[in-house]
Formats: structure tokens, sequence, C-alpha cells
């Protein structure tokens, strides 16, 4: 395994965040051996009943073992309707084993962690959310999970969501952190979240888990809805490297414990308020998921205007964001922004060469099917020289717009991934 | 400018290869000064009159300027029909600048060097083909090819075909050629053709160029319609980094100078044979120009079964080929299975973790929706050693079909395009 032992340079500054704690949400981790010695590797959080659940996997036609276990438990959860808020819910993952591809074998290795978790906080066992994190294909040693699930039980704390948040890292080289307190008609509530993931957001071994709570009320239909729009404008807006995760997790749990009476519809005035602070939450997490990309050395918006849609938007921008020259040019610090012409004739989506406008920030570079008469090569340059890069494209059509966030691709990106697993 | 010095680890054996010289062709090169120095930089092919022509060019739709010139040229000539055969055609290409997204400029640099080469030859600008490859944006300095076009075409020569290769070179390690003799009809006919290509088959500086010449007689619609479904079947086939030029062309002249009856219906018995050989030509080239993917260490064939479809078989295999995280595991040589998986399961086509079979060569890796039982890892491991590696995906659904070709992603990928400008 390639060794990580420099935290990524686009990290954020001053470390994990001071999160606000969240009424009804316990979390523990243990040092269980699945494949990792010597660090926490299995973390559980306990949930309060009277919550409610929201949460969206990967699209994955390969996706892994507790993948498939969530999701039947969430839509049994959000058929079933409130009367399973009578009894909490559970989160437990762990990392360096990702239990995807493991046939049989792996769904039995969900069963006994979902079942021991169910025992040990008493629980239905169908309440119990499971991750799993690092190599497909190897059997998960699950026994090593569920012979801990007493102390993991044991150890629950209000304040343990910095250990949780690394004890589910892998080749990420910072735990990530994002909350929020905000005012809703008169109450507080909060809002953390914690996420993994640096190799794609899609390697074999990284893969995103993404864990928010908070102490809001909000029914579970509009919770899900919430996330599921906001995940289009956050987690679906990024990339490392094109590669789709088998694992892909994202659980949203609302406590209620903030005493607040519940938010059950969209057009309730407290909605937009809530969901913006979700949104906030959410971009920062898929931010700093971005900022800890394996070998990444530069942070790159793409912000892709004039499109004849939004999704034909997004499409150029993940065009540019995966195109390797593009992202190689970015690593190199040089402005080449013939690859991004390139990336957008490529993409697919419709584009005319002479209504093309491109800026680095705020440099205009070319428009009008050719370089722009004032852009300066060393202009150009300079901005690369940063580590944090605004390329922004026009595409001269109609009003589509989207936003998307990548990294460069260095050296770093093959050792990661050309060692990894041996 | 990245400096390459040593020729791929793949490149065929016994250098450029001994190609049969094709009647009603000639060849001349010269050192231009476009943008290299002390290396030929333009080359000029001369086809005698009687002759039809076929082309498939990039899909971008940021295209080159000379690609659009071609565009156009064709399809008048397939509109003219066999009028058009009273006069020959020329082949100018440069390497160095690509002349796309140069706006006017481009356009007037195109027709001057047109201008020119029908002078030279006695030919109405119309029947000359052109093709730019280099750095996107540039302005193309025409001037400096037109100058020398009476050089070029007081040299022109049938042997001078892998001058003519060489010519076309960019971040190439060694120049490409492949070719044929076959009897039509107890007439000898031959096929050669020459391509470059290595960074992409797309970067902004490599962009593939191909060029085919035969003394057969075929005649223009039926010509283009062959060159069409073999396209498909080779060129699009490959990729080496998922980055798709402005600036791919690929030519077919047929000459007719063997005296062979002209083949004009696809139900000619000859058709079928030299559709063949065609295609064995095209493969090859296409086969050398992976090769030469840049920094390739590794030949790897990908080959699709048991899919929906044909198209999604392609979809699967391109989905793998084009993976960074199974291009540097097989870089690191390692035989991480798990991310084949990964990648089917975010192609989009159909799949069925349970019904899926993975080989490398012929040894059964994972099936039934888990590793093999009789597979281990030592013997992945050592095909993993090896300069050329198959991978088998069996999606166990129906019978789409389809094999595609890729290389490894290694640290010389990033050396190149990191500093490639600057």
């Amino acid at each position: 395994m390639a060794t990580i032992d420099k935290v990524s340079p686009l990290a954020p500054k001053g470390g994990f965040p001071d999160l606000p704690a969240v009424g009804g949400v316990r979390f523990s981790t243990v040092e269980a051996g699945v494949r990792y010695k010597g660090r926490p590797d299995v973390m559980l959080a306990a949930i309060d009943a009277g919550a409610t659940m929201a949460g969206v996997f990967t699209r994955s036609l390969t996706r892994a073992a507790p993948v498939l276990w969530c999701e039947d438990a969430l839509a049994r959860l959000h058929r079933d309707g409130p009367e399973s808020a009578d009894k909490g819910f559970a989160i437990v993952v762990n990392s360096g084993n990702a239990n995807a591809f493991t046939g049989a074998h792996g769904r039995k290795g969900v069963e006994a962690t979902a079942a021991a978790a169910a025992e040990a906080l008493d629980l239905p066992a169908s309440h119990v959310f499971l991750s799993s994190t690092g190599v497909i294909g190897e059997p998960l040693p699950a026994e090593k999970i569920t012979a801990r699930m007493g102390d993991l039980a044991a150890a629950l704390s209000g304040d343990a969501i910095e250990p949780a948040a690394r004890a589910i890292m892998t080749t990420d080289t910072y735990p990530k952190g994002s909350g929020e307190t905000l005012s809703l008609g008169g109450t507080d509530v909060r809002i953390t979240g914690i996420a993994k993931g640096s190799g794609m957001i899609a390697p074999d071994m990284a893969t995103m888990l993404v864990y928010i709570f908070t102490d809001a009320a909000v029914a579970a239909p509009l919770l899900q809805e919430m996330l599921r729009d906001l995940t289009d404008r956050s987690f679906n807006c990024i990339t490392v490297d094109s590669d789709t995760s088998t694992s892909d997790t994202l659980l949203l749990a609302a406590t209620g414990a903030s005493g607040m009476d519940p938010i059950t519809r969209s057009d309730d005035p407290r909605a937009p308020h809530f969901k913006a602070a979700l949104g906030r939450v959410m971009l920062d997490l898929a931010h700093q998921v971005v900022r800890d990309g394996e070998g990444a050395t530069k942070f790159v918006e793409i912000d892709v205007t004039g499109a004849a849609s939004d999704a034909e938007a997004h499409q150029v921008g993940m065009a540019i964001a995966n195109s390797p020259l593009v992202k190689t040019a970015i690593a190199g610090e040089d402005p080449n922004w013939g690859r991004i012409v390139m990336a957008v004739g490529k993409s697919g989506a419709e584009a005319d060469r002479d209504r093309l406008t491109i800026r680095f920030g705020d440099l205009l570079v070319a428009e009008k099917g050719w370089v722009a008469e004032s852009y300066r090569e060393e202009d150009g340059a300079a901005i690369m020289r940063e580590d944090e890069i605004t390329i922004r494209v026009d595409l001269g059509i109609a009003d589509g717009h989207a936003t998307v966030w990548t990294c460069d691709l260095t050296h770093a990106y093959i050792s990661i991934n050309a060692d990894y697993r041996s």
C-alpha cells in the first residue's frame, strides 16, 4: 500500500473544524484490525429514536453489498413512514475493505454486522446502515467488527465526531468535517457532517462516504427530496479521476433534538433556510474531498455559462474536469487553453467554436474562435501558479449554467494508484 | 517541450516496415521550420489523375481549420462524382502547429497553403487536402510552408513514404507504416499507409493523422463506405487517454494504377477481399498508434463479450480502457481486477454483478459475483508483468461483442503532458 504521509497542500487551514454537537447522535471508534494496523478503522454512530433518515448511493451497476443493504433499508423506512421512528438508527462504517464484489460472502458479512449492531443497541437490524471502504474483491472479516460491537456501543459519546471522521479514512490525507448552526423559526438548529474520499471519488480503495447529522426535525420524504436535489449540485459536481465508486454513500439523519416543530412541507417558510444551510455544509464537504484528491496540488473550479441547458453546461464542465490533458497541464502550471477548447469539442454538448469565450479567473484568454488580442501568456502563467484556479467557459449559445470542481493530475496520483495494493 | 528521446518499448520490432510502392503516389518532405528545428516537418503526397478519395475526420465540435477544409473538399468531390478524376490530388501535412482555434487567420493559412500546392502541381485548390498537427491556438506560419512548395514538388518520389511518416511525427517515438499486397481477380494490388499519433489520440499536440494509399481501383462511394465501416472497428476502438483531437484525419486514395477493372459495387466478389486487406492495414496502424501512446509500457487488448449489444460491449470496453485506475494498476503490474469491476459498473451499459466473468488472458479471475475459487494472485501478477496483456470480460447477458485497445498510464505520460508547452 502506498504510504500517505503528507497532508494535502490544499487541506483547509486550521485543521478539523470545531463542529456543533448535534443532539440525538453519538459516535465511537475502535481499532478492529480489518486491514490497517495501529489506527481506528471502524466507527459507530448511534441515532436516537424519533429521527428521520435520508440517503443517496452510487449508481454503479456493480455496487457493493453494504450499498445494496442500505438501499433496501432506506426504501423500507420510507415505505413504513413515521412508525419507523419508534426506534433509533445506527451507522457502522469500516475502512480497509470495501466488501464489494464479494458475492454471497459479502452479503453474510453485512447481515452479521447489522445483527451485532442491532443487538448492542436494541434496534431492528433494518435500522442499521452500513458502509465499507477499501479494496474490492477481498472477503470482509466481519467477525473482527462484530467482536468489537460491545466496545463500540459502550464508548458512544456526542463529542467524538472527529475520531469518527478519522476512522473512515483510506487514502485521505486529512479528516473532513463541516457544520453550521442556524435559527429556524426561533429555534437553534445544528448541522454537522463528515466525509471521506480522495481517489476519485471512485478508486477501488477510496470511495466517497458522507454522513450528515442535524437536530432539525424534517419529515423523511422532504428530507430525501432536499438531499437528492442538493447532491446534484454538490457531490455530483466533483470529480478527481472520472472513476465511479462501487460504494459511494451519503446518509443524512435529522434527529429533531432541537425541539423545533417538524418541517413537513417544502412551502414551510423554514424549509428554504434549512435547505440552504444543508447545501452549504454539503458543498463544503464536497470541496474538502476534491482538495484531498489523490496527488492533488491545485483546486480547480470550472464555471460553464451560455450552454444550451444546465445539463449540457454540466457535461462541458465534466469533460474539462476529467480531461487528462487539461489536468496534466494544470499540474504543470501551463496555461494551455487549447486543451480546454479540445475538451469542449469532445464533450458532446452543443458548441460553436466561434462563440466560445475562455477566461482564467477574470483574465480573458480566448474569444471569437481565437486567442484574445489582449491576452499575454505570462498573465495566464501567473494565474496557473496559484493553488486555486477558476476556469470560466462561456459557450455563447443560451443560458445553461453549471459549476464543477476538480483537481490536477500529478505524478503522485500515478504513484498512489500504481502501487496501491502491492 | 518535453524531449522524446527514447523509442517506445512497445514499438514493432524491426523498425519501419518494407512497404510496397503504390503506383500513382509520390512523396516528398522538407525542413520548413514551422516549429521544430533540424527535422523535416512538412510532407507532400501527390496523387495522379484518375484516383478516388475517401476520408473520415474528428467529430469534435472545435475541429481545426484544415479539417473543415478537408470535409468541404471531400463532400464536393463526392457530389461531383467521376468527373473530378480528371485531375490528381495532393495532401500537405505539417507538424508542430495544429492550426486549430485560430479563427479567420487559420482559414487564410489553409487557403494559402492549398493555393500554393495547387499551383505547384497544376491542380484545382479543392483537390488539395491539408492537415496540421501540433499546438492549438497559435497562428500557423503558412508562409514558411508555401515558400517551400516548389522544392516539395520538385522532390517527389514514389519511394519516399518513410520520410513522409517521419515528417508528420510530434510526440511520436517512431514512424508508423503498414502495407499489404494482394491479388484481386488476377491483378496484384498494393495497400500502404502511414500514421502518426501518440498522446491520445487527442492531446493538443499529438492528434492522429493517417494516410493510406492503394493502386486498387474502387469507386469513391464504395471506398468511402468501406473506410467508414472499417474505421469503426479500428481507429475508433483505440484510446490512449480519452481525449479527442481537434484534428484527427484519415485519408484514403485509390489510384487505380494496378490496372484492374474498377470495383464499383459491394457485391463484386473482389470487394470483400480488398476490404479485409484494407482492414488489416488500418488495424495494424491503429495498434502502432496505441503502442506509441504517450508514456506507454503495456499494450492492452480488452475483449468484451456477452453484452446486450455490440455498442454496449464497446461502451464497457472503453470504460475499462479509459479508467485512470485500471490504467495505473496495469502500469504498476498489479492484477487489480476490482478496478475492472468498478469500470464495468460505471460504464452505463447493462450489467449484472453476479453474471460477470473476468479473465486475464486465459486465466479465470472472477465469476459469479466474486473472485474465482481457482484464482491465485501470483498467477494474475505473472500475466501483468508481460508487455502485452489481454483482459477478457464476459457480461453474461446476450451476444454483444467488441474489442478495444489501449495502453497503461505512467509517470512518463504526466511528464510529457505537464511540461509539453513550457
